[in-house]
């Protein structure tokens, strides 16, 4: 961290803009479709895992802003380091939970009953998709900024 | 880490007891049901985020078990250090899914038309239900090894 601060803050940064992207594309994922006179909707907070996946990514992108501005050494260093672990955890959940239902989204479950739904709706899936993809993409900057200060400092 | 050895080898101990109890729960849980001629069945690897858990904690559980010989100082360490972070994270994503999964299996979701199934399969859900909070267990002693292992070695 002290030895490459630059490399280090476009990390941040590159982490912040992928939250962001993620919150923003799961925010907008909403799709409504007519059929004969029946009407389908589906919005991102119809599915619970989606709306965590939001509130996780708004709170990674806020949290990435406030770190920019934390010395990279002294005491409050040490806390950014166990808030990195934190908001890292907290991505590898929203993308598995989001992730999981996406999944049964599109291939459904014929054991339990549960019928894919993205055929219906299949702008609303991409999209889910999308948010995903820049979900994983933060989550692996995230591991990467927590990985690079274990192997400097430790 | 090198401070408190035995208090260490206490977590790791505890954490590899929940990993394994949790892959076990997991592993043990299926339900037959016959309701007039027709014969419904639930087994964890019907669901796909399920098989997944039980992998996840069956990993945690091994390498709890191979990092309880690695010495607490020299290079290898270091790479237990990395590693802890990795199974946290892992398991982070096994709860994840398998509880959004978990959650849908009893509440179900009527925008998706996804019906619940907890009312059908009790024991079931109930057996699933004790491998995630067994999980979670494990999750937040991994988690306390790796700040443990953050705030002395940082």
């Amino acid at each position: 961290m002290a030895k490459s601060p630059w490399t280090f803050t476009l990390l941040r940064f590159m982490a912040m803009a992928a939250a962001i992207s993620a919150a923003v594309v799961m925010g907008t994922s909403h799709e409504t479709i007519t059929f004969f006179s029946v009407t389908l909707k589906a919005e991102f907070y119809y599915i619970p895992s989606f709306t965590f996946f939001l509130i996780a990514y708004a709170i990674a992108a806020g949290y990435s802003l406030l770190a920019l501005f934390v010395p990279t050494t002294g005491l409050l260093s040490r806390w950014v380091v166990i808030f990195d672990m934190l908001v890292a955890m907290l991505l590898t959940a929203a993308v598995a939970a989001a992730g999981a239902i996406s999944h049964l989204g599109k291939k459904g479950n014929e054991h339990a009953g549960w019928l894919p739904i993205c055929k219906q709706v299949p702008k609303y899936c991409n999209h889910v998709m999308g948010a995903l993809i820049s979900g994983a993409i933060a989550l692996l900057l995230y591991a990467m900024i927590v990985l690079h200060t274990i192997s400097t400092k430790l």
